[in-house]
């Protein structure tokens, strides 16, 4: 239960896991569970994966109520080991996100989803943003979370360790906007957003080497964070 | 406070606008405010709108926080009146989208959002599809639910109703799928999404003209419905 609390997440390296599906999406991506609380009626299904056997432990519904975040109370809840980055590992790699101060879970989750299913190599995360291992992200990425390398770093790192690749930022108005169609995503490149409220920080703007937006109809001022997103992500595969 | 129900909100044709901005966003979208609930330090900015000055009714917090639906109270909550739209209207309408069995009230509303942002002419809901006028969708859209028409009808009528029209049918896995890019959006066109969970019904497959699919890396099974749907948008554009 410790682990619905971020300090807890951060410190012991775990996160929950809640319900069969994404139990089993995790166990299929080689994510190391530790435990599975279950109730009686799934105990036989999860004890017939030999590699969990030793980590099954039966419980009630009222104690999977107290382990469990969601309203609907799941029938399994597993322990896993976070899986560990560092963003050296990101050096060869050519199409790269970067999130500045992203604090909406759902957002967050859905933009992992959507990186996984347009071939985005990793994603960094700059700034003050969402625990990733946060329950609500974790359901919201469906099962994406493992599937793409995640690492925590500072703005200026990024910069300089990523020396090859083509920065960009995505804003809502600016002078000097480049229609996402001009650029070339076959270059290696890494593409930034900011918060739902705000954008990105001026610190992030000034380093991009070319600024991007979606154009659309004067109706509308701006569009969901995570489908802004999602629809460059789209085109940097067209 | 009646109006945070579904039941209310369809007999009295009203609903609630929680915040100074969506307000301020309504009015200038022409949608007739009935009354709006001010606590004192916003009463000022309220009274200085000539439009406002008879509906303005003063509450303090404790009374703020039984009126809105939101956890961080908000400094002024409108009782608005819902725009009522026929399914006739639609007739001339060339880009119409349908949506089927859409529950979460975030996804509708970000698919509003995003509507509006890609010239949709107006959206269809069938079957049994969120109250559009639920706060959490009213909050979502951001300002675009009184910018596009929307409608409640069966299928069956609007299959019937836009016989000039595409009906296209969007699906994860099916035969004869068509790449999004073939298709010739300048011809009028209505645009199909079924929920989240289990996608179009076979009955609206069924009056689909053609299927079409967003392609993606076998990494993910699918994407978040509201990316989805914004994506097709986006390329209906292009």
């Amino acid at each position: 239960a410790k682990l619905q609390q971020k300090k807890y997440r951060k410190q012991l390296q775990k996160f929950l896991l809640e319900g069969q599906k994404p139990i089993f999406e995790a166990i299929s991506s080689n994510v190391k569970i530790e435990n599975i609380f279950v109730t009686p009626k799934l105990v036989e299904k999860f004890s017939s994966e030999h590699s969990l056997k030793d980590k099954i432990i039966l419980v009630n519904d009222v104690v999977m109520a107290k382990i469990a975040t969601t309203e609907s109370v799941p029938e399994a809840v597993a322990v896993a080991q976070q899986p560990v980055y560092k963003i050296e590992d990101f050096q060869n790699f050519k199409k790269i996100v970067m999130l500045e101060n992203i604090k909406d879970s759902g957002n967050l989750g859905t933009i992992i989803r959507s990186a996984a299913a347009f071939g985005v190599d990793g994603i960094v995360l700059c700034g003050d943003t969402t625990d990733i291992f946060n329950p609500k992200v974790v359901r919201s990425a469906v099962g994406a979370l493992y599937k793409i390398p995640i690492v925590k770093t500072e703005l200026s790192t990024g910069k300089s360790l990523f020396k090859c690749h083509n920065f960009i930022a995505t804003v809502v108005k600016h002078d000097d906007i480049k229609s996402p169609k001009e650029i070339d995503f076959s270059q290696p490149f890494v593409l930034m957003f900011g918060s739902e409220a705000d954008g990105l920080t001026d610190e992030a703007i000034g380093i991009a080497d070319m600024k991007t937006t979606i154009p659309m109809s004067n109706l509308t001022e701006s569009l969901n964070l995570s489908v802004a997103a999602s629809i460059m992500f789209y085109i940097s595969v067209q």
